[in-house]
């Protein structure tokens, strides 16, 4: 059995990245698994520990941040954490199933180091900044300097669209879907 | 001249917030502004500081947090920052005029500590948190594990709002802004 590949997609805000992402695992014709999450929320009824999430108190959540045991996280409120454990990323892989990672494009970076080639970094750029903006503001739904921040740091995100192993630009979302997909089965195929 | 007031809205995400405050602001007949927010971003061309934004340096930001000059800021990426100076709500308070301050919830609860009297805090509501994971899920753009993540989040935000002078539910949104706009009406006419 040959190793999985990893599949890192990343995008500013508002470039339509889950709905592409959503869109081919729907497709379901590659073989795609998603990592299971690590966090310091407790479970609810039924759910079951590595299956729908890794649960953890918050000192073996710190300990293992401390360890670099995380390809990224966040802390959703004071005290309540979120991951992508590397062993996760590395448990799939080794089962020989591919997986999508859905992360910022820091984290897509440092992905990139861990796994090298056995990792494909795909950006997904928006037409232009002018669009995204239009984009966000049509949404209506944020205050003009939540925009203004969020357009701040997508030109930041784009400044590193270079650094990505694939870039694809979402100006019309069924050939962006259909670009994605083809990439992840050329490269999930090699 | 007297005094302004200062209105705190908080909410969690996906609650419409940002669309009950615009839409009150539209109506144009409450002497409403809206705070200068402070930035590290430089200035684009045409841009005036002390208008757009106030321009620091990351060095001056730093400064200003370690100060507590803020009520609230937050690093959109590294090294570029964004925030609310309590310096400018007090001088457009002293001014005459109230403000309105758009903040996550733990920030809203801050400005209250520090404005007492002078503040008003509403929570604005979802009907419930079935409803609100319904209306994140029928955006169709998020994964359902940020679905999960929000909803996470909004519990603990919903856990505050017994903290907050005023609650109200947008379950009919046409309600909720009618009912904000008349709570700030009353508040500001003290």
């Amino acid at each position: 059995m040959s190793k999985g590949k990893v599949i890192v997609v990343a995008a500013p805000s508002g470039c339509g990245k889950s709905t592409i992402i959503n869109a081919i695992l729907e497709a379901g014709d590659l073989d795609l698994r998603f990592s299971v999450s690590a966090t310091t929320r407790p479970p609810r009824p039924g759910e079951k520990d590595g299956v729908n999430y890794y649960f953890m108190s918050e000192e073996q959540f710190r300990d293992a941040i401390a360890e670099g045991e995380f390809i990224e996280y966040e802390e959703v409120y004071p005290g309540r954490f979120y991951g992508t454990l590397r062993s996760d990323v590395d448990r799939i892989i080794n089962e020989g199933h591919n997986i999508v990672l859905d992360i910022d494009v820091n984290g897509a970076l440092g992905v990139k180091e861990i796994y090298g080639p056995d990792a494909i970094t795909v950006f997904i750029e928006p037409p232009s900044v002018a669009e995204l903006r239009h984009r966000l503001e049509s949404r209506g739904t944020e205050s003009p300097e939540v925009i203004d921040e969020r357009i701040d740091r997508a030109e930041y995100e784009l400044s590193k669209a270079p650094l990505f192993d694939r870039r694809v630009v979402n100006d019309q979302l069924e050939r962006a879907i259909h670009d994605v997909h083809n990439l992840i089965d050329g490269f999930t195929s090699l």
